[in-house]
């Protein structure tokens, strides 16, 4: 994995100062590696025990839908609020300041439906852990998170420790 | 393509009153009809003669990732403001009150380099013309424009004209 990570560009001060922001168009820029990294992050995976894929959005939704295209599962997608049509679950989170919030669609999961939670970067963990709730609350069960990068030093894994969380690329 | 036109849901009055909203959630919830619907796009297309697949935030993040994902081919992505954390360029366009605007990074395209440009669905064609500008900017060329849906009524395809537009969906 060491190839991929050397595609991750470090971006100084963004979204503010003092932030290192881990920029991965550098990696999907690179068509070849783009794939590798799906196809290493699917590796992880028996689909035979995974009913439905599902992305947040933005970055997520990359790495998601390549997923499911993959696999020719259903692609679900979990969106900021005001965005999806349809009858909504909402969750609140958590941010260094207020509150945010995200949506997914009620007709998204049956009970008792496997989901792949996929997003690009695990760092504190606090909307992919809102996610779960989402999940669960419309009867479907976490069968994993799968992440491309993990900023191990913001401790996110601790916050979903009840699941099988699995990053590509770990940065300590 | 009539199967998948049964898989669009119309839902009324979103996201004003008046306006019945094409949701692409409960295509994409079918695994194999979303796997054909990506297929369906590339075989409009000679992989040989694109270099780039570009797909426009959110949700032309989706079918984007997975035609790059297929081809191993780069993707690159044009954002919203503020999102992308390299050197950018910016492009505005005109909504019906105001304007918006969109970014892509510098990095992102080389001279000459052919850029397919692939987002979920064609309105009034105000947000892809900008990225066509962007892609312009930076010294590629637009080697086609895919939608999977296309809502003919609001006539998008003519401020397109330039250009090679496919949409595998379209409402007249």
């Amino acid at each position: 994995m060491e190839d991929l990570k050397k595609l991750i560009r470090d971006v100084p001060d963004f979204p503010k100062e003092g932030i290192i922001f881990k920029d991965i168009t550098t990696l999907l820029k690179d068509g070849a590696q783009f794939r590798k990294s799906v196809d290493a992050l699917a590796e992880h995976y028996n689909p035979e025990e995974i009913d439905l894929v599902l992305g947040i959005e933005a970055r997520g939704f990359i790495f998601g839908a390549a997923l499911a295209y993959k696999w020719a599962k259903p692609f679900i997608i979990v969106r900021k609020p005001g965005k999806l049509p349809a009858e909504i679950e909402n969750e609140e989170y958590e941010l260094e300041y207020g509150t945010d919030a995200i949506e997914i669609h009620r007709d998204a999961i049956s009970k008792d439906q496997r989901v792949l939670i996929v997003d690009d970067l695990l760092a504190t963990g606090g909307t992919v852990a809102a996610v779960t709730r989402l999940v669960e609350k419309l009867g479907g069960k976490v069968s994993g998170i799968a992440f491309l990068i993990e900023l191990g030093f913001l401790k996110g894994k601790e916050l979903l420790s009840k699941y099988d969380v699995f990053s590509l690329l770990r940065y300590q």
